[in-house]
């Protein structure tokens, strides 16, 4: 059937925020992306703020939240990683989920996936650095990040309302244009998805 | 007293491990740095790996642990950090710590802290990578990093006996030499301690 | 004919070395790369060491040297760095080359190209440094890096013969694995390529 | 006499641009720093676009507006570094400075000054990636760098006259908060300095 084929056809993305914080504006931009995201693409995000924090005795039993958090990577074609900078780097909550994703050392979850990046901050340089460290941790765990556009939302306070509705028109189209890249990227880099099309 | 003068000016240096594992080679570091440090250095240790996963919501109600880890960090002159390295980057064990450290944020207890820093890992880079991330995270914390010895630890595992003893002669004398760096460097930025010496 | 299809359809490499040093081991890098590069690859070299300062001044007349390299860019399907490390990043001849490579600013002649990393450096850490700025760099000049094999050669002086021939069995292998991966990191990019082969 | 031992106390301070183009703002804010400096501070700067390009093979040799200039550095009590970023790094122009100050391998001209880091962009992120890797490589020089004030100059059109005077106000202020504590930080970590005031 035409829409079963279709929805096979659907680049699967899983949205990943780096705060678990109640007003996020980094969760707020992955809902704006799930309002933005063409019909070729479907965008899921998963709560990372609530696993343990990763300790390697842990893994002889893994914990269930990282069981279905490590299979909702698996099943994704790309990721969209949404990071807050505390410190001039990604927040515990973020490296967090990253370590249980690429854990125990012969199961690394992310091996191959393409990405891409945003980030917003209070102040004006709009988590810049932030991402220059997660870029680095994705050459370790062989991801594949989209160079453009870069997304960093800077003073984000003034770019979304007061229910946390992006409400800026040049970073919704940036949003918008960074997900017709990665659905591009992601199809590139895994022809077999481009074969199911047919 | 002559003694209680003695011990009034000794440095307090507060030791922090990326890692909760047990078996942890960067815990048995600071260990080692422990039995090593002149009698002019006190070293205390303190375990980060069961604070709470930093989130904002949580700052209204400090934990309790946290606020504990915050006075340590405030009565100390100096913080000896050692980090694994996981993903190219410092644990989220560790960049959990630092967090909360520097939270809310009209308190940021590692204020003008000098620092020094130590990596061990099973690969042949020691930890490098981490310890430029977290260099670049102590300029955000306002605090003084050591610049030498770097103390990087390759293939940790041909390095401690099975109790976890540092047994290699050449870096427990790197060690050695960084904590009586670590102190002068501390009692040149903090001239206040010299004088309580007088 | 059969012969001039098969030449055209090899993968053009632009092999770059950041030392212009007599007895330089990164240009030995590379030097070994094109021996043991597959038939399916065509390596050339080109010594940016004696190209000029960039200044922005320059680019009313761009020197002749300059333009002969930025054509051997835009000709090139892929980039092999091989990189130095001074003062833990890459050196100013490496630096030199990319600036002129990407200017003036629309004529950015590294846009879109694949690309590998090599290093080779007297200490124990290979040049680890110098890579992961490199890399930084590769994103804003829009190229893509491949993320694996890592090739980091350490204590460089037992690599090589006295001869500057890469003797070690090890990094041998590894970079002949470097060069396979790059043609088809290269041919999955530029769907192009594999076309004209056809 | 007063007014001598009152010269003779002043800080020295040298000041490096990373660009020798006319026009450069990174040379404007060195300027400006020279208007805006207190009595206490003398500062100067060293044209370093004109050096020759560095390779080891001319070291046999020291060319003579290399040894100016590591004169130069020795003479100074702190340095202050001006820097552009070019492909989120600072500039070759920059890089082949710090590269001839610290060789030969026993002559590391910059050994433990204290430093400062401006840069002007005409991005929004005022060139916050080429600090970052300056700072890294300080690491290595082991130079002391200052972690406040932060001086990015975005938008750097609109921050400077036509005549390449600085009128911003706030950016004005930086500069001399940012001179002040250069001359603190440069006096604590110098206690020789201190003694030669009295």
């Amino acid at each position: 059937m035409i829409a079963q084929t279709r929805s096979e056809n659907r680049i699967k993305i899983l949205g990943i925020s780096g705060s678990g914080r109640k007003g996020s504006y980094n969760t707020a931009l992955l809902n704006a992306a799930k309002e933005l995201a063409p019909p070729s693409l479907l965008l899921e995000t998963f709560d990372v703020s609530h696993l343990p924090l990763y300790n390697s005795d842990l893994e002889d039993k893994m914990p269930l939240e990282v069981e279905e958090f490590k299979r909702k990577i698996r099943e994704a074609d790309a990721i969209l990683f949404a990071t807050p900078e505390h410190n001039y780097t990604i927040t515990a909550v973020m490296k967090n989920a990253i370590e249980w994703g690429n854990r125990p050392s012969n199961d690394n979850s992310w091996e191959n996936k393409p990405a891409a990046i945003m980030s917003a901050s209070s102040g004006p340089r709009g988590g810049v650095r932030a991402q220059l460290h997660l870029r680095q941790i994705l050459v370790d765990l062989n991801m594949h990040a989209l160079n453009r556009p870069l997304l960093l939302v800077a003073n984000e306070e003034d770019k979304f309302d007061l229910n946390l509705k992006l409400t800026d028109p040049q970073i919704r189209e940036t949003i918008r244009n960074m997900l017709v890249r990665l659905e591009e990227w992601t199809r590139k880099l895994q022809p077999i998805l481009q074969k199911t099309s047919m």
